[in-house]
């Protein structure tokens, strides 16, 4: 069974999106073994310089890098990253399925992520041209891939 | 205050996701006086034909076009409109709330929404080349105007 990986800077803190994220993982249980590794982001004044943002994403690369799988295929989720449909999308999970390989989503902070861990990148992927909190982005990103996976095995969930 | 209506086919299922949108409400109450209309989708077999489904489509733009008060601006969210970035969003937020418009935002069915609806737009927006369900389509909606309001007061939310 193909192994999909999350990680995600910040955790969750409102009890309806965790819920949302309980119910999503129970249905993705049939299709892969999901892990979502929660990282904490490295903390920041609240107008924060760019010299510090940039040192925070470095600290952040570092840490994300570690928890990375070899050989897993990573997809980072980005502003600047290409905007795919649902089926496309679905497309790429099938790719990498199929040459055996698991599956590395990487969600930053709202500062983004490092270009060290976005040159990681299979693909850089962009859901929207909106800006979403990051929470609710992780349930977004549990619907798309649980959908990739009804899309790949044909049912009707996707029309 | 401005008013801010919301017609949306079909109705929320998933405890977690009313949770949601009344985590939104409530945030949005000290910015417009948000109405949600659940209409009720005409009901089709389970591989509709062309023909049934425009039937439909246009049963429900009959439901639809009664609710939606004179003079609102209308937006529609349909997969061919306009992606927008959340700051041009809040911009065409600000744009109808500066000439004392109220808003109506149109979220349709899986089969979307008749052309005679879609007419009716100022804009056709599209969230995303994805598909996602409605009902978590309706909580990415509220998030996007509730972060509208808060980017049109120079709030830090949007950062």
């Amino acid at each position: 069974m193909i192994k999909v990986q999350i990680i995600a800077l910040g955790k969750l803190k409102e009890k309806y999106l965790e819920n949302a994220v309980l119910e999503y993982q129970k249905r993705l249980s049939r299709y892969c073994k999901l892990e979502i590794l929660e990282l904490e982001p490295i903390r920041l004044p609240e107008k924060p310089s760019q010299a510090e943002i940039d040192s925070a994403l470095l600290k952040e690369a570092e840490m994300i890098k570690k928890k990375i799988p070899q050989n897993n295929d990573v997809f980072t989720l980005c502003v600047e990253g290409k905007p795919l449909s649902s089926e496309k999308f679905a497309e790429n999970i099938a790719l990498s399925q199929n040459s055996g390989k698991n599956l590395t989503f990487i969600i930053g902070s709202s500062y983004g992520l490092c270009e060290s861990v976005k040159a990681l990148s299979k693909l850089r992927l962009s859901f929207s041209q909106m800006t979403f909190p990051h929470q609710l982005f992780r349930v977004m990103l549990l619907e798309q891939i649980y959908r990739a996976f009804k899309i790949n095995e044909g049912s009707a969930y996707h029309k």
